[in-house]
Order: structure tokens, then sequence, then C-alpha cells
């Protein structure tokens, strides 16, 4: 398909990448900041675009907006396309945030983490769809199993709890390891250390589900050591309280232990 | 070296079998229950022991208690051989704790989450060492490094906070899982879906600093979805808070965002 894609940041990057891999041509890519536009046009071979959004081609087959969540209704209601397919790519967003738009929406979700920093291979990213029409439905289908191995529907209201649940899942997750990070700095300590053991939780849940591999001193209910621990953390109020309702939380899920 | 293991736990379990493995002599397991000493006992071709610690061998040169942290004191205080190298593998018990057991103490610490139904690679893991004298922090070094390529020196304070940094990054990362999953199923959705997130998420830090990858709607300082994932748990009040403090922790770490 002829893509235009909306956006320079870490989500149009990867995307843009998978799409162009698979065959599509990316026709522009238009960003807020000319030299993002610039950036991203460059690695994906397309031209950049900046400033008001008439100067978006008109031969795009789509049009994807890769954007933070609250630039979409704007971009949306200054789209000048009626009639052409217009996507965008967040899990919170309603599709009918795209409605001032164009007649034609659609919603491609990946549920993934992405950073500059770090390549992904875009197959095993489960993504979700939804279209303003069962057609746009099948298009969107197409287009994203051509990028993913693992393409399904999904309403605006599921998505949002998808998202949802991806952000007690990676972004608090891995928030709590930056806090980790920081214990074992205080010590002298190296993050090194305690790599293994992320890997490790992480991969464990790959086949089992994780109450049936929940571990530590809540689940056992271990008060000595919970003790220690809040004792530790005296001098760190927010720690200590993410500690105590993360450790309450872990004790109401597993009563009988 | 002859090791006789107290305890038939994970981590007796996976502990007994690498030391096997690496051709060490487990000559008995312990046990107070009868059943447990049994199995274990014959997966490591050792012989069962079951009630009083008087009936435990005294061939051998390590006695190893892997049991949970308020058994330590006890089993140690019941300990018969006080010239005997007696040893527990908790990351926040005192080594102090076995001076009532023998005079010559120390501990073996492994970082990871044992399961009963997951294999682990021992030779991965990161193994703290303490010695209640130089020699015998010697003989835990060589005896830890025939089943790991990662041991060092720690003493009891920074094994207690190395053990909490673990606690942040491990069991409450298992548990942030658990509630995505039960998010999910309220939704009539397959933990599959996030699989693939909690992988890259975990996979990322393993070259990164977490604090270096960092995505979401809180570090994005996001409130329009912030605000839509807390109307989403209003009537999920233990969920909710959870979400609050993990935000508002993040948003504080990165103010600049």
């Amino acid at each position: 398909m002829n893509v235009v894609l909306l956006g320079s940041g870490n989500v149009a990057t990867h995307l843009g990448l998978a799409l162009k891999a698979a065959g599509h041509d990316i026709l522009q890519v238009w960003s807020r900041v000319n030299d993002h536009a610039s950036e991203l046009a460059e690695k994906l071979s397309a031209r950049p675009v900046s400033g008001e959004l008439q100067s978006l081609s008109n031969a795009g087959d789509i049009y994807i907006m890769a954007v933070s969540d609250e630039v979409i209704p704007v971009l949306a209601s200054r789209f000048p396309f009626k009639d052409k397919l217009l996507v965008h790519t967040s899990g919170t967003t309603d599709m009918a945030a795209l409605s001032e738009g164009s007649l034609s929406a659609g919603v491609l979700y990946p549920l993934q983490t992405f950073s500059k920093q770090k390549k992904v291979n875009f197959r095993n990213i489960p993504v979700a769809i939804e279209g303003s029409s069962a057609g746009i439905t099948g298009v969107l289908h197409s287009l994203a199993e051509s990028i993913s191995d693992n393409v399904f529907f999904l309403d605006s209201q599921k998505r949002l709890m998808l998202h949802m649940a991806a952000v007690f899942a990676c972004n608090f997750s891995n928030h709590l390891y930056t806090i980790a990070e920081e214990i074992l700095a205080k010590q002298g300590l190296g993050f090194d250390l305690i790599r293994p053991l992320i890997a490790e939780t992480a991969e464990k849940v790959q086949s089992f589900s994780p109450s049936e591999v929940q571990t530590g001193p809540a689940v056992r209910n271990d008060e000595i050591t919970v003790h220690k621990h809040l004792e530790a953390l005296k001098d760190a109020a927010e720690l200590r309280h993410i500690y105590e309702i993360l450790s309450q939380s872990i004790k109401k899920f597993y009563p009988g232990q």
C-alpha cells in the first residue's frame, strides 16, 4: 500500500520500518518539527513534510497517525482528505476521535514498548485493529498481517483495557526495575546483579500464568522479612508506601497461603 | 564436598540439583515432613531424614539450611555439631542467626526466583556468600563457584538490601503481571496478548538501564491517558491506588519530561 506516516517518534519509526520492510511504499513522513520529519523520512526513503497538512500527498492509500494522544483529534480536524483512510495507533484513544477527519477511519494498535535504541521483531508483536466499516477492518487486517503474525480485532473500549493492562505489566514493571537499580546503587552494587532475575521472572510467565509462579515474602506470608524490608525503607517514604501496598495486594490475592 | 541439605522447598530442590550435577555428594535431605524429605532425597540420591536433628549424619563437610527465615534460628539452636560448617541461604537473615548452632557459619544466597515447575541454569545465577571467618568465606567461594559463574562477597546488611531490590524487581513485577492478567480476563482477553510485551520489557533492561527505556503515559506526562485509565478503574479501588502511586513515582523520577 501507499502509506503516509504522520509522526516521527518511537511508534512511527518502528512501524514505518516494518511497513517498508514488508514492501509498502512510505510516500511521506509528516512531523510538526521539520528536522524530525527529515530524519525519519530518510530512513524510510520517503519525502519529509512539515507544517500544514494541506501539503500531504493525496496519493496515499492510508494515512497513519503515530502521534501522542492529545494531538490525534487536532490533526484529525485538519486532515484534508475526507474520503481517505485515516488511522491512529493509540491504545487509549477512541476511534471516534477520527470522525472529524475522515469517514473512513480505523485503528492499528501495536502492543509493544518501543525505544529508539532497540530494534524489535514486528512479526511477534500483537496488533489490535478496528475499522469504521467491515471493509476498512478487512483492509487493516491485511495491512497488519503483512507485518505481524498476531493480528486481532478489538473495539475501542477493550483496547483501552488492553492498554491499561500493558501499563501495569510493562511500564510499571520497568519502573520497579528502576527502583531496584536505585536501591542497589545506594549500596554500591550494580544492576547487573539483578538482571538474570528480571530475565527469569519474565521468562517464567511465557509458559506459566503469573499467579502460579508468584514468589517472595508477601505470598509466603513471611512477616519477618516484610518487616525487615519496611524497616530498611523507613527513610524512604515513597518506596515504603509502594512496598506496602503491593505486598498487601499480593496477600489479598493469595489468602490461603 | 559432602553436603547435608536441610529443607525440601524450591531453593533446596534447585540448589541440591545443581550441587549434585557439579559432583558433590548429597548425603542426606532433612525435612520436618517425612514425605518431603523422601521426595527430594530420591532426586538427589540422598538418604531422607526427618524429626530430630540428632539423626543428621556427622560425615557432612557442610550443612545447608534452605528453609524459611523464621525456621533458621530454631534449627540452628538444635544443630548438634558445634564444629561443623552451618550455612543458610536466606537473603534477609543475618549470619548471626546461626551463631547458636555452630562457630563455623556462613551464608550462600542464590539470587533467583525458583519455582518447582521450572528448571533454571544455575551457572547464570548470582550467588552472594558470607563466612564467619576468611577460611570459611574461601570454602563457600569454592563451593559456590562449582555451581555458578557469578559469585561475590556480601555482608548481611547489604544482602538484605539486595534481597529487597529483588522483591521490587521480581516479586512485585510478577504481581503486576497477575494484575494485567486479571484485567484482560475481565475483557475475555487472554494473557498471551501481553506475553511478548513482558518479554521485551525484561529483555530491554538486559542491555540498557531501566531509566533509559521507561515508556508509558506517566513518563510522557500524558494526563489524558492517565485520567482515562483511572476512570476505567473507578470500581477497583486497590488497582486504582496502585496505578496512582506508581504513576506519581514515575512522574517524580522524570520531572523534566
